[in-house]
């Protein structure tokens, strides 16, 4: 094949908010009419009080109708042809704020402050929808639900068989934050045993965060330098509590986080698994395990490379892992390559091998995700990059 | 002169619990008595469950002695004289876990769980009882108060102040954990003033972590991974917050979260810091500053090197800044270098440039406290490490 296969391993898809009313049980109707307006009103005040109006404005100019590929399928497949990209792994959130799912059950979402009942409906819609437009274009949508595990572990794992036996492709689990059990906790074993067995990848994504308050000075800097840390949180519970140990083929992937730190990670849980004289008077830390926490993470996890890849995240490649990279277009959020991600691609992957290339375009999501490769790769010797584009060196 | 000064910039110093009734108000005296078998209890257990008994109790065998110089002057004195050292930052929590003030207001204090009065009795206990220990040796004890800052402002700046005219060279705060307002709140700002205009040095120390059940697999190694982080914390709100750059004399140690990662840490801040496409959509995060992250690391930023110090620490110095890195001996605790100071230094330090040394056991922390150098070099001359031990390659 002369083109590149691109299997995105970052998209977002989700309804304008007011059409997840059908999606939604009908007994949470009354709960979805009294919420839609405070969400509107709390997406309208995120927009002004954190986002520059400026950017996002411009950066929407001209591409407003390719904006609705987020809900419209037709919409999306053109959006996605024009970018290069054979298929997608979905994350909620479409829209960035404007199409997250009801009660506060979105990419960001914090388990506190809404009652787990009225999440988990927010979630059940949001599966719901999703594994619906995933069954529409099988081969190029790997669609994930939203998985609220922090609650009662026996709705989590319902929830997860009914997203494996509609399709779905993996989950999106909460970040560790405030108080609830910790993935170490062996009460989620069961979730991790189906995942492990059905090929269910479990993921996190950057947005979790705890409550700052962003009209203090210097908030959004702590935010940005915190982010990544949040949505990582879970991969390091899960390794030193012997996750990967237990269930050696569980599949985690960690996305949009920015990948140059993730060597310096590694790095840190290595050293702090290392019995030595400073660590010497602690209680067992490592019993459970039989490798490095490095080791679990090469073979056990992935990086969803998307919005933030740039020189700093080609420069790290081998260190992290050049199978463990998966590169992402972030479609339809304005942090993300899209509408430009030809172009970026080559600005900073030109000259790349070729071999490393098709491992992170998707050889190894392909090795990550139950998909039919066959079917993506003919669509795309049609409308992937051509491969001699990214002959030479880099601009 | 022939031998270096050691000013250890980490040293723990603390009474039995017990005796820390006479430096407590009276009206606090029921409740202490109500405390103090629920602390012993809790040492115990944590002696138990988290502690490797046998590592702890071989370490102590033949020492006991001299691990009362925690509380006790003159021991101290014959102590720090036979390893080297000449003067010492102190911390609380003197023998970790059984000197710790009451009321959790030791070390690992989190701002929950407790009275806030209560608290601050504890922490005004040890104040009182630091201010006179250090008054026995003013040259070679430099005191820190407990500030518990995430309280009521107007009673922690009345403790700071009481602090300095009372002798004490800085304060110790609490790590951001919980819901409390984070340091960048312009509520903090005289606090800082104060601090900057009286030479009160800030610090953090590790220690202070969320309440991890340690009865989960792995439970160590998320604390091992995440400790330096909740230390580091409050260091990435005050810079982001702008408290470097409306208070460019304040100054603020790390201490004892271990260096290797620590030009990690000041790389992710600069990136953060810095106007990408990825993160031109948020909302303002740097009008506020004029440099960069690690240019007031630089600045107004040290690092308490200690316990963890070893190969790693050595080999990223400079990436730090040889004039940031302050060694200390951590002192009387068991990960700390005691009773081996003089070998572990030549262990990690042989071979380094005479200017280096000179920095990096003393000479940045004259910079950072006011102290007495004179009357530290005496005492130097006649007990501090040769320096001809550290011509040579390393062992």
């Amino acid at each position: 094949m002369d083109r590149y296969l691109i299997l995105s391993t970052d998209g977002h898809a989700g309804l304008p908010m007011e059409r997840y009313k059908d999606y939604l049980e009908s007994k949470y109707h009354a709960a979805f009419d009294q919420a839609l307006p405070i969400q509107r009103e709390q997406t309208r005040k995120a927009e002004e009080n954190l986002l520059i109006a400026e950017f996002n404005d411009k950066w929407r100019e001209g591409i407003e109708d390719d904006l609705k590929g987020a809900w419209d399928g037709t919409v999306r497949n053109r959006v996605i042809n024009g970018d290069g990209v054979a298929g997608e792994v979905l994350f909620p959130d479409g829209i960035t704020e404007q199409n997250a799912p009801p009660f506060g059950a979105g990419l960001g979402l914090k388990p506190w402050g809404i009652d787990p009942e009225l999440q988990w409906a927010g979630a059940r819609a949001h599966n719901r929808w999703i594994a619906e437009f995933c069954s529409e274009e099988p081969v190029r949508r790997v669609g994930l639900a939203i998985v609220l595990m922090l609650y009662d572990v026996d709705e989590a794992l319902a929830e997860v068989k009914w997203a494996h036996e509609h399709g779905l492709k993996g989950i999106l689990i909460p970040a560790l934050m405030g108080d609830r059990d910790g993935y170490n906790h062996p009460k989620y074993y069961p979730i991790w045993e189906y995942c492990q067995e059905h090929n269910m990848v479990v993921h996190t994504h950057s947005g979790p965060s705890p409550d700052y308050d962003y009209s203090l000075p210097g908030a959004m800097g702590v935010f940005l330098t915190e982010f990544a840390w949040w949505a990582a949180r879970p991969m390091w519970y899960m390794i030193f509590g012997g996750v990967f140990e237990l269930f050696p083929r569980l599949k985690f992937v960690l996305t949009e986080v920015s990948e140059f730190w993730v060597p310096h990670l590694l790095e840190l849980m290595d050293v702090r698994a290392s019995v030595k004289h400073t660590s010497g008077k602690l209680g067992d830390f490592r019993s459970n395990l039989t490798l490095t926490p490095s080791e679990y993470f090469r073979r056990n996890c992935w990086v969803g490379a998307s919005a933030l890849f740039d020189e700093g995240s080609t420069a790290v490649r081998h260190q992290i892992g050049i199978d463990r990279v998966m590169w992402g277009t972030d479609y339809p959020h304005p942090e993300g390559s899209w509408p430009k991600t030809r172009e970026k691609l080559l600005t900073f992957m030109k000259g790349l091998p070729e071999d490393e290339l098709t491992a992170m375009f998707a050889g190894n999501a392909l090795n990550c995700y139950d998909v039919d490769v066959d079917a993506l790769n003919e669509i795309a010797a049609r409308i992937g990059p051509p491969k001699a584009d990214f002959v030479g060196t880099a601009a």
